[in-house]
């Protein structure tokens, strides 16, 4: 059995040794180990990939003499997970569809381990598109008086489908806090801009005016500050004064979803860890 | 002779073949043709490398003729270079050494092809790098109190050698109007930071601090808006969370010199024009 | 009504001015001007976006004395387009559906100004894909035996929908001269490596057994020196060694789909001309 | 005391347990920790800096157990590495100037830790420079007739200064195996293109005549096959068709040289281990 621990908790002498140790003193094999130390804020992070092939392997036993072992020893924040079972994303879009047709195409050709039990959005344009793809789509309008419901109702189709982490893939709304404190570090937004440059609305229009040589994308975790959560990934690409805003709007697609699709596998193959609004990313 | 001509002008039906029209009548080839036209602000720009190998040739007169018959008619601000002429470049350092060395390497190999007539530092400490490359080095120290003082000590040196540009090569001192606009959109600044992220002091902290995964460096012309002039050049390089202020510190000094290289070469051989506080770059 | 002429001839003094001119007395606006000499073949390239606004203005009057007045004198192999009727683009497939995919997604969102009138393919699997975004698939099975005559059919098809150029989105059988005789630098292929590197079959094979840093993919006309046709697009993602072939697979995919597209609109655009199997790519 | 162990060997489970708790009893804190799996050869790979801050450690009995119990256990190829002493690199060089004049101003400015005991070209061109930056510099003439004569007088000076390792800065002759047998994998090239492509004579005019759109730099290992041995760092940047040879040379000259500076200081950090003819690269 494939598994991932991710770890994170103070820096201390020894860590990395007797996690190492403990595996194996299990019967399980490293097969690959990513750690991090963050040293102003003195926090260490660890990824292990471990496999477990011996007969009898318990994992709950495993996890519970971890806890009490390990994890309290060392004031660890602690996560195994264990390869086979798909997270189940929930996506949320609006009108743009380059985004949808992209997640759609590498979860129906397989490169995208995921379950979708559901498209979300606050218009009906893109209905289509996920039905070509078998995906139910549901359509919750939201306007400034029925958001607080809309939102309701969002949360209990996300609930009702035990939904793992969401995707905002170019959904043109304000997630509230009463969605995000339910999903802390697992709503995925792609904002068209090189973050921190043009944060906020027309990033084009503004990158436009400002002459930049260059444009990007940037995919983060959603929380309540707008614009300015934990950074999962980033591109870019070159401009030139011939560009025109909607040459850019043209070109930032492609970044668009290259950089959103990067970020949702990285958080899907647990290659992700947020620590002080900054992501770690072990490749 | 080969000339580079610059124009540009309110946006009218006509030009290109008026003016490679009038080229072609006083006997020059057009070697290379670049326009532009800002279809918001209705601007045409051309910049138009030209031979006039021709006898009795008098630029003087072409000149004369171009204007009369030419700009007056389509309003056209334009200049016209010859080939030859090294322009004057001056350069203003601090403490970091890295431009520094990169552009006088490029000086005396022979790729960036000026005259440098002097170094102007508000520290002394790069005087015997500027010595090792045979330039005069003028240490001028700026403080709250001396600073119009040294700046008209500047201008002194600027207008005394007839400087045709100036670049801040790391110039750790922010450069007044008074010198601003004798040289318009001719001081070239480097700015760490992918602009407009991260303008003002210290970028690579804030840029660690937001936990961005792309880092950058911009290179524009110097107006009176501090980290807002028209950008020449830009280009950035992947960082990680395992980067450290001093990583992003080490990387972005190769960034810097490689972007202020470009810039500089760009301006020196007059492939690039200024309008609405943007620069357009003719490749 | 907007067109764009295409124009090569070798070079002399004047043509630009004989050309503008030209269009200028018939009451052409030119809106955009691109133009390349090639110095060591002494060729001339030109491209012109230009708008006949005008009563009266007849197409084929003006072709007529352009062809008469300006091409004959200087020679010139050129062609004009009008803004307006899409062209045919036939989509080749195997059994790789992600360059299907995004070339589908980019058609049906209106992104890719094409009709695309089928896909032919040596194989079953993609149909579904194909189906769900309406367009006729043939599936032409390709052996050792029945290639020549698989190829008639493929002809057959193309001639009787008149298609105009031909895109192999990862169609894994060489296509013979039979068809390229028919479509010169009308057949897109998108090889998965930074060609000239990795020539051939298993790219990511080689790369991976070479330990190169950065991978990249190609987009190219077809002629019959395989992989030896003219370099359309090209882009690179750095890779480490602790990448698989698996991971360079994957993350060649982005690029091979990115590449791809961008060279197919810049065809559609007609941005490209080709000379001395090189080519000019007009952005 | 930082150090640095460096160790490969067959992959076992274990490995990692077994050192990091070997440093651990040893009073060492590890400071990071790299390691790679090479699962083809089912090579285990690893870069381990620990701190010994430890009253009475003693790097030599350190080493003596550790070779003791450990690297006899797992048949172990390692090195231990002390922080503090400056390796000794030699540069050799020919006409080119860009290399020699970056990697000088690194040194010059302690960005480079090592010592340069001296430069050997085969030409006499840029002895001022290294005059300049005050570094011996050796004129030794290569001929066909005098090259075995000419490498014994390289040993001889490589030698009597112990040079650890030797810097090609376009050096543009080839290095027999004479030379290359004493200096295993510490021999660090710069090759003017993207290899494999364009691997030889003057890439830069087969780069043009291919028509890529992209050109790039690489730095490897020297081994016997020319251009064929183990890369450590590439990079690229875009060119199109209106660049021609001599613009390549001055773009691919800023490549060249921040390749090739990478490069040498991946391995003068000791974060490159050579195996299978590849470059195994910690970041």
């Amino acid at each position: 059995m494939k598994t991932t621990i991710l770890i994170h908790c103070p820096d201390q002498t020894g860590i990395i040794s007797a996690v190492t140790g403990f595996v194996h003193d299990n019967g399980g094999n490293i097969i690959y180990l990513d750690q991090h130390v963050d040293p102003q804020a003195n926090v260490f992070f660890m990824r292990l990939e471990s496999n477990f092939d011996v007969d009898g392997f318990k994992a709950s036993v495993f996890e519970e003499e971890f806890e009490e072992k390990l994890a309290r020893r060392y004031t660890m924040q602690w996560s195994m997970h264990r390869e086979g079972k798909l997270p189940k994303m929930a996506l949320f879009v609006s009108k743009y569809n380059h985004c949808l047709y992209d997640l759609l195409s590498r979860y129906s050709s397989g490169e995208l381990q995921v379950e979708i039990p559901f498209v979300i959005s606050n218009h009906d344009d893109l209905r289509p598109i996920a039905e070509q793809f078998d995906i139910p789509y549901y359509h919750i309008s939201v306007t400034k008086g029925t958001k607080s419901e809309a939102e309701d109702q969002q949360l209990r189709l996300l609930k009702s489908h035990e939904v793992d982490f969401i995707v905002l893939a170019r959904y043109m709304q304000i997630v509230s806090a009463k969605i995000i404190d339910q999903y802390p570090n697992k709503i995925i937004n792609i904002h068209h801009s090189f973050l921190p440059a043009f944060a906020g609305a027309r990033p084009y229009h503004a990158a436009f005016k400002r002459g930049v040589k260059i444009i990007g994308a940037t995919s983060h975790y959603v929380t309540e500050d707008l614009d300015e959560g934990p950074i999962i990934a980033q591109d870019v690409t070159p401009v030139t004064h011939a560009h025109r805003i909607a040459d850019l709007v043209t070109k930032g697609r492609d970044l668009e979803k290259i950089v959103l699709a990067r970020a949702v596998q990285l958080h899907v193959q647990r290659k992700t860890m947020v620590y002080d609004n900054k992501t770690i990313v072990f490749y």
